[in-house]
């Protein structure tokens, strides 16, 4: 029977299974596998194996497998049948920290459906969307392929890092040392968004990622501002005085080099996306907010999907307790990155974010850079088959063509894989702008979740169909 | 027999029991009165009681009297003699808070006698100057006198407060409600400094304070900075951006009418200020700088004690624990206070801050604002009779000349005893430029305890033999 026949038996199967599938993804969201926070390395490995067993229960071949950091999952269902696509799907199991926890509705690591504001059923806990949420679409696929066909249409090879989060710093060398193991045709991400609530897409840009913490020190001590205030210079005074002057009035960056090699869209690119119509009131105010930041003279989606950008994502320094305290600090800190774009070179915009503090710095100030992350934006090829297959089964399964769209965010694993393996990527998620990924209350639609799953048994029938 | 008559067994009696001296100092230390943390509310009522036992023990009539916050202590000893000065001695008994702990070489509340570097003997804890050390020289002193004469040689009135470090808010009303309880000829506080380890000093003018709380706020939720980073506004950035601006290239700080009403030094004190040639090498080198970082133009003397000033003294927004998150926070706050100088009003002040930061808002942030604590500088009579007389004891016991300096620090319960009591005040002080106060590693030199407890003794004989 072809995958294509046995297609609407996986779907009804996907139908009837999904209590179990949701019960399944809540067993995962249960272990706190934030991969930044030391304390919480045996949560991670936890999560890796309790998924591994789970997988493992597909018929695939799995083991959890040690990296310098948190372990990875490897898994693989193949037929061996000469000529089927060899995929590799890649997910992590890892998530973000939960600060500030006071803002949950309810505890992160107690998975909930709840009803949105709107009437939208949602899984409300940590890594909800990213990436548990997502990888499991997946995951539970594959299981109704098996549970219906005995087998899955493609050979599957399944990739599950732990350290997604904190720049995957250990799982790049373990690609490399893994090569062999993971030849596949090409590879699969499930961590990417929708366009809209029922609006398929396919991610075939990426914006790139500099990640840098930077100490500015002092005095050799911390000091009283009455005796020592105005004759001391103060670190915060220098972090601020520095910080506050990497945007000109238009919002552009200043850092000397920042925009060398940023091309402007192409003009049918343009184009069509002037047509999404973008617009601040459906973007920006469910965040509260109605002005766009970014650089004046830009489309809103531009300054979110194809301009460079840099934020401040944290700052510390001083007495930040209760009360008051007139204290000057010895040091003050912030952690700073840089949303990349095509043509951009990660090493030359750390370099000159560097350079650009270190020519700022007065007398008796010093700075200190910490590296956390960094990747290249990533521009795929349009007209790839495998992406022409996604793009119709997604199709087929929302009834509404599936876009190809730019991403704001970066997944630098999609470099990594064509670097280390050779790989070009289908980038297919169910996230939605709403999901309060990296942020208190979490959550992912439960028709994401549904009719994910079922996107990707229709991906995997067409991938099985595609011509070679 | 005369008070002068009876100093020297006083003295001699000071030296004998000062190890007793000292273990009753270490008994304070001991308590955490930490007066900006709730946490410790119960620390600052038993320092309190603690007090006010040791000082009931020297026939002082003592009473810990609630405030609407921690408690302050009465404690009389009058001798009803017709005509004899009257003091109000002030301290307080509550300290900063210790964090950074991790940089106390020592457990913050365990004190002990260590070395310093240069070989000076040190009791190093939190409060071993500021202001535990300094308030038990005076008790100490009262001590000596009662053991050796029966009687102080003046009356006293000692009010000593727990609130000092996050403001004095409930003990300015405490003192007009006990107004009559409070009456005096003169106060004296002990919670300054010496001009070096060998020159006794009287402070004879301060600067005012001003300290507020700013929170930046943007977006309803923190988010993510792949999806919204360009689009939407960082509290951070637009923080650091409207902090980074209160200085000029020249130090001068640039909120519009800061400097009004501020008047230049007298060209007599000026000239004395350019002789006590406080230098960078000796100011700043042991604290780690070498750069006077006020504003251009300026002596050092002037920029820390004549000059006003402004210092962000604490910092916070995103994400600050290990590692890195990929965050736009939905908010960001920052500490900032103001040193003041005579014609500075703190009102003014506090309102040119707060129309400076929300005239630089951009769209879609507001600003939120907090009041922590406001106290006008002080200008003393540099000719009251209390303070020649105090002046002639330090210049007994120190062997050096007492010089009348200004300090940058402000001391507001000086304002309000003039206020509300009508009294004015005469500061004399033992701690040192690196006594780490507010800081970790607290320290207050052995000897400044001993000769501060002795010069303590002088003043009182002196004060008693005033000419009225």
């Amino acid at each position: 029977m072809s995958s294509t026949a046995q297609l609407q038996p996986v779907l009804d199967r996907i139908d009837a299974d999904f209590d179990n599938s949701l019960e399944r993804l809540f067993a995962l969201l249960r272990i706190k596998s934030i991969s930044a926070d030391p304390a919480f390395a045996g949560d991670c490995k936890a999560a890796a194996d309790h998924l591994a067993r789970d997988i493992a229960t597909l018929g695939f071949a799995t083991e959890v497998r040690p990296t310098a950091g948190h372990p990875a999952i490897v898994a693989k269902a193949n037929g061996s049948k000469d000529g089927r696509p060899h995929v590799l799907f890649y997910g992590h199991y890892d998530v973000q920290p939960v600060d500030p926890l006071n803002l949950w509705h309810r505890p992160p690591f107690e998975p909930a459906v709840t009803t949105h504001a709107d009437g939208r059923k949602i899984i409300v806990a940590r890594g909800a969307e990213d990436d548990k949420g997502q990888l499991m679409t997946f995951v539970e696929a594959c299981r109704a392929w098996k549970s219906v066909a005995g087998s899955l249409p493609v050979d599957v090879t399944i990739v599950i890092e732990g350290e997604e989060e904190v720049g995957s710093k250990n799982f790049v060398p373990f690609l490399e040392s893994n090569k062999e193991d993971l030849k596949a045709d090409f590879a699969l991400v499930c961590d990417t968004g929708m366009w809209d609530p029922n609006t398929p897409a396919i991610t075939t840009s990426l914006r790139g990622l500099v990640y840098e913490e930077v100490r500015i020190k002092a005095a050799n001590r911390d000091l009283h501002s009455g005796i020592f205030g105005g004759g001391a210079q103060n670190p915060i005074r220098v972090l601020t005085r520095i910080l506050g002057g990497l945007f000109d009035d238009d919002g552009h960056i200043t850092i000397p080099g920042f925009y060398d090699g940023v091309k402007d869209l192409p003009p049918d690119i343009l184009a069509q996306w002037k047509k999404l119509n973008l617009t601040p009131e459906s973007f920006l105010k469910p965040i509260g907010l109605s002005i766009p930041a970014g650089e004046k003279g830009r489309l809103l989606i531009e300054q979110i999907s194809s301009r460079p950008t840099c934020d401040v994502n944290g700052i510390i320094g001083g007495y930040t307790g209760e009360g008051s305290k007139t204290v000057i600090p010895a040091e003050a800190s912030a952690k700073v990155s840089f949303r990349l774009v095509e043509g951009q070179d990660p090493a030359k915009i750390r370099k000159a974010f560097r350079d650009y503090v270190t020519a700022r710095l007065p007398g008796d100030c010093s700075a200190e850079f910490g590296d956390h992350s960094s990747a290249p934006a990533i521009a795929l090829d349009w007209n790839m088959k495998p992406l022409a297959a996604a793009r119709r089964a997604l199709t087929d399964e929302w009834g509404k063509e599936a876009l190809l769209i730019g991403s704001g965010a970066s997944i630098p694993i999609v470099a990594d894989f064509k670097r280390t393996l050779g790989l070009d990527t289908v980038l297919v998620g169910f996230g939605l702008e709403d999901d309060n990924i990296h942020s208190p209350n979490e959550k992912y639609d439960l028709k994401s979740f549904h009719k994910g799953i079922r996107s990707w048994a229709r991906i995997l029938a067409a991938l099985a169909e595609m011509k070679g």
